[in-house]
């Protein structure tokens, strides 16, 4: 498969460009400037008003259909993204940060729009991020990319099978060439070859450019198997573009591949800090996230997270993503130590975090404007977004975990809730 | 625990109530009478207002928010389910069906309201509730119920430990009254011991009425707990109210607990409308179900379904729901056979449905007249709920793999999605 | 189920009875007493004949076939463990020891017979069970036991399911009956309901006596089903004893349910000890098994301990149990912290502890030979024996731990492996 | 890394060589010479002789040391596979067959020994293998290799991890290198690098000539990473041999990877075998074998498969092999079709085939003597092994589902066990 080499944008296994190294060691971040949001009057029109006049005067932006100044009425724009169409359903949406984040597509202060009915999330995602810009920016590094797309076919017998294996691994480079013809986006960086008796799954591995990529790896796997069963001497009895071997939409108990992007972030907490926003301290917060890795493990659930998917939900929401890839997103390795100074060590790392900020519903008028928020509306932006949302996951379960550490997660919840 | 057997419910195995047998035997649909959705002119604003008063006048209903002629400012209600708020997300939403249940709760035609930008996603979920309408109801029934908090409780070592628990165990009935003492809703109906070297974990279920429940039962154990950690001679040396063993948004490979409703259902497909509405035969969608169900497994994927998290993100995104859970609500077991008589049965059982038709987003004014089209807003209707949302995820599982097992579903995303 | 009640030997949630505290306060051991192994001359047959003595004399024991001197002629004895025998493997054994323990079933120290032919593994867990001895005895709680049959019913669909399955609750007093009526040590615990679409899966909860007792619990649940359907007026349109939902021989990612006995093990190791024997440091050791648990979450795997089944399988082998389990049984969950004083914290805790002391091959000359060595031939001691493999498996996770967190294990095993 | 490909011996994902589809097409297979062992007499010295004299007249063996005629007293030979010897454990074996096989690697009958003391095993396996014999050969085909080592480092901080990594990247070819230098037989064929926070795991790929490999890979492992230690300038603050990532002696629910070998098999049932030999119908087994997989799926359990792991188990123990692996080496996929003929397709494939003809017990008298009895001793022999287990496990799988589904089940270990 030498051939399929020189199309590899990035090696299949984790990777930091060296370039990196330099941008993070250098950044200097005067968060000090990074204003606080205006957080008096939450549940009237003054106090939304105080916030977006806060939010435009920051980012120079109009917001004007998030305010409900303007309303939707451009139907012709809804081709591609639904059928049926009778109206728009509205979520509640507010703000939380700024973020302070020095990652390898991402850096500074961020005020992050979240999108949801569930009291107390953006308080404490708030409070994450508080505790955060504190005490030192989030670092935050990408360390793989890659969409898949598994087509299947059945076979009369395994050695019927070899054969047509044999052809397909002599003809890579025809299938680079297709999905190049198919698709500007579209890179075919592997092709994986699993077999089970008479049955082959080819998984193939591309990436996707800005865009989350599903529909797109799907036209062209597609282009590709056509030119495989007219040409291929040897004929499946079955074949299907997708034999549910890629992940799409589904949660797998892995963090040694990749589905969108794959991004760890890091921070180091004062205790200071520990004390003074999370009202807890280094001993028991880590005891309750050691509490927690354990219970999950027991429990056998899937991610050692505490609630990334009530972050990502919101987020993607407000910004135009797939919310049905929620679940796969949201699954977490995290990660604390107490440091020889008594301060908190925490890591997260996400494998799966499939976001797009070109294509999907990222061009709706509220959508769009959530993610010009971020900066990240338009091509070249997916992976900054993905670090973004790695970063406001990471503030979300520190939050938590210190709630959770002293007592205070059931009051929050009386006081907060419903 | 005999004294917990009074606040039982339910039985803490899966269970049909005799009644249900009547009930589904003698449902006489006459769904000939539920009409069609309109679907011409799908991207204009006349296109719009002709299914808008379709539903209006099947329902009578208003629908005077979704269809964007009135504007939210009532800030004031904004109080318990979101801060630092500054304006309302819009996401696009349609209607499918209508959808023929012949559920233990929820019985007749309905016309379900999704909320999404993924093109070809109600087309499909639309085209599986017509050929389910032009086979058979689809059977459903709720087979359990339950929301869990896990409160941890960590000793000096595995003697304490004991000690702590048979003192628990000896005033089960306590905890009941406190129970009853903090929620008219939530009744406590068993709690699991779970002992690791020196870590116990108290699994308390609960019932939570027609609310999702996270809030209510996080308070009725807390205090639970401070009544053992007050009055219990023997002290552990670190507690948590949660220790991440609920499996709240959460996944795990599970079916055999519950999480909110478990709901089965059911359905045979006539091999005429396989033919006719499906595009292609019972020996192929039997072959592509058979291949994903196989490729799932493989995968070590969670869940054999092919995406029931897209029909359930975008009916949780419209009615109000956590939306948050759809990862763990999507968790699917799916079985399909060809029957004697050459039709397909198909059943899709899931375990962890936790929704709420009081309480959290429900009261908003689209997830309200969301609900409201489903004719569940309200007390006494989350069961009914539930069983929609499993029938919604049925439909849209068959006609997806009918799509990929006829080659249609590339041609559907190039042409429904971007 | 109230019918079934009675026949709870116990509770279905993990339980330490109160009789057990008193027994593990009052331990006084004089492992002073117990005497090393003699090490010397480990590759003759002089070497071979010191330990031999050594243990013979400690015990008052011939072990005349595991010494070779006997010869095993008695073919007779084969029926109902072999067929189509032509002779005896033979598999190298060793001892370990004494290994300490104050257990709620086994008390006092013990020499452990391992067969294997993987060098350094006897070793190092005599080196595990070196550390603890002279730290302090292993306690070890059994919190719960329990074998499972699930039987499995098609109908033709869930409605026929439902009535089939009130009638079956109907009759469980019945079924209790038929097991005590098929067996003096069978007893019925609790009967589980699982149904999925037209299929109910049966789990039915046993307990053996002292036989491991898988046949046992078949036989008794094809009395049940049998009775079941001569009886009942809801015919299945297919039926089968099981439906490989009860785990029996494989691997699931719980501990929360039973599988033989579940029992937890804990101890506390000095930290002169973790040098002296171990020879690494407290915070050295805690490094390495903190990255080890996490390697094996980020891995998938089920399990986070290093090698139980090293010490379990060379365990099952030298004491005639069933080997094929050796996987089930080793799912082990492990907890290390660092106390305070700066000694280790080590807990372990196994759910599938599936042993017997009667039956299976426990009778055979060497087997027999090997429980004896600890006290454990017969009636009475398949807790004993389930309480002393979880203490052999804590000693073989410490020795590894430490190895790995020091750089000795790549020496041990070119010194002592092949 | 393209320095690693030359030393690649095989591609890392599944493969079949072209030269074996000759080799499998023309193999012609004389069975009918192949003779039946006698098993008359079975639980008498006399049986027993009768099947000796068999075997030994048909494959011109000895088997002195099996049959008891000879004793072992080579105790020098015990150096690398014991410590604390005492004698032997003796474990009854008998032999199944013959097994006819049409594999990559091994072609022809096979008699197989099997050590166990689980009555009716045998008996179970054997039929098995009758029911192949008298519709086809069991074609199998070897996939893929590899053996792992995960060593683990801890840094400062992520970007201290990056620049590590870069120098890593760097020096690939020295590491293979090195290797070469270490051993004779391993080779290093790919480095994955895993990324969590501060903390990289290197997954060295290795093959391993005819051992299993488990010591040589920790040798070359610990050689590479003391020539890392010495020569990167950036330093770990921590790091270890192995990180548990690798999977050994673990239970992981992928068929993507390897451990060991990874094997397929698959063969077609004649539905009049079905009858004559396993006494039910291709509908009954289909209809079990569709139940199980659910059911293994419903209880979260890892592979499908019924029992492999008492094949394997029994196959391990006769054959010196590392018993301590059956848990991984057990997990299978199976797959069950009825064909237009109504012939039943069976398939399985299993990933972790961990086995070694050199190196471990295989050099013990009657490990040897097993070995021999499949031609399987000593170097260039591992993969034919591997085969013959599959082949093993394919055949004791159809037995059981066959007995579970037509009511034998129960009556045979009535009959046969205890």
């Amino acid at each position: 498969m030498e051939n399929l080499i020189s199309n590899i944008s990035r090696p299949k296994h984790d990777y930091i460009d060296s370039s990196v190294f330099h941008k993070l060691e250098s950044y200097n971040p005067k968060h000090s400037q990074a204003e606080k949001i205006p957080d008096q009057d939450p549940y009237t029109l003054n106090g939304q008003k105080l916030r977006l006049n806060f939010i435009r005067s920051q980012l120079n932006l109009d917001l004007d259909f998030l305010s409900g100044e303007k309303v939707f009425t451009n139907n012709e724009s809804l081709k591609g993204n639904i059928e049926n169409y009778i109206g728009m359903s509205q979520i509640p949406t507010g703000i939380i940060g700024p973020l302070v984040i020095n990652g390898s597509l991402a850096q500074g202060p961020f005020y992050v729009p979240l999108a949801t009915t569930e009291g107390a999330l953006l308080a404490s995602y708030n409070r994450g991020a508080k505790a955060c810009r504190e005490s030192s920016p989030i670092t935050v590094v990408t360390l793989q990319e890659g969409v898949q797309r598994t087509p299947t076919f059945k076979f009369k017998n395994v050695i019927e099978l070899g054969k047509f294996v044999s052809w397909v691994l002599d003809h890579t480079e025809t299938f680079s060439a297709l999905t190049r013809e198919t698709s500007n986006y579209a890179i075919l960086n592997d092709i994986g070859i699993n077999i089970e008796g008479n049955i082959l799954i080819l998984r193939f591995e591309f990436t996707s450019g800005d865009a989350s990529g599903q529909n797109m790896v799907t036209i062209c796997s597609d282009r590709i198997c056509q030119y495989i069963l007219e040409n291929c001497p040897i004929k499946p009895v079955f074949w299907t573009i997708e034999g549910n071997f890629s992940g799409d939409k589904k949660i797998s108990p892995l963090n040694t591949r990749v589905r969108g992007k794959k991004v760890t972030a890091e921070i180091v907490l004062k205790k200071e800090v520990v004390k003074s926003v999370l009202k807890t301290t280094p001993a028991l917060l880590h005891e309750q996230w050691r509490i927690c890795v354990s219970g999950a493990k027991k429990a056998g659930v899937v991610g050692g997270g505490m609630h990334p998917s009530n972050g990502l939900a919101a987020l993607f929401i407000a910004c135009g993503q797939d919310v049905a890839c929620t679940g796969e997103a949201s699954v977490a390795v995290t990660r604390m130590e107490i440091t020889e100074e008594n301060d908190i060590y925490f890591a997260i790392t996400m494998s799966n975090m499939i976001v797009g900020t070109v294509g999907g519903g990222t061009s709706f008028p509220t959508q769009r404007e959530c993610l010009e928020l971020l900066g990240c509306y338009g091509a070249g932006k997916s992976g900054k977004f993905a670090e973004i949302a790695i970063a406001v996951c990471l503030a979300g379960e520190l939050s938590i975990l210190a709630a959770m550490s002293s007592g205070q997660f059931t009051a929050a919840h009386q006081t907060l809730g419903r």
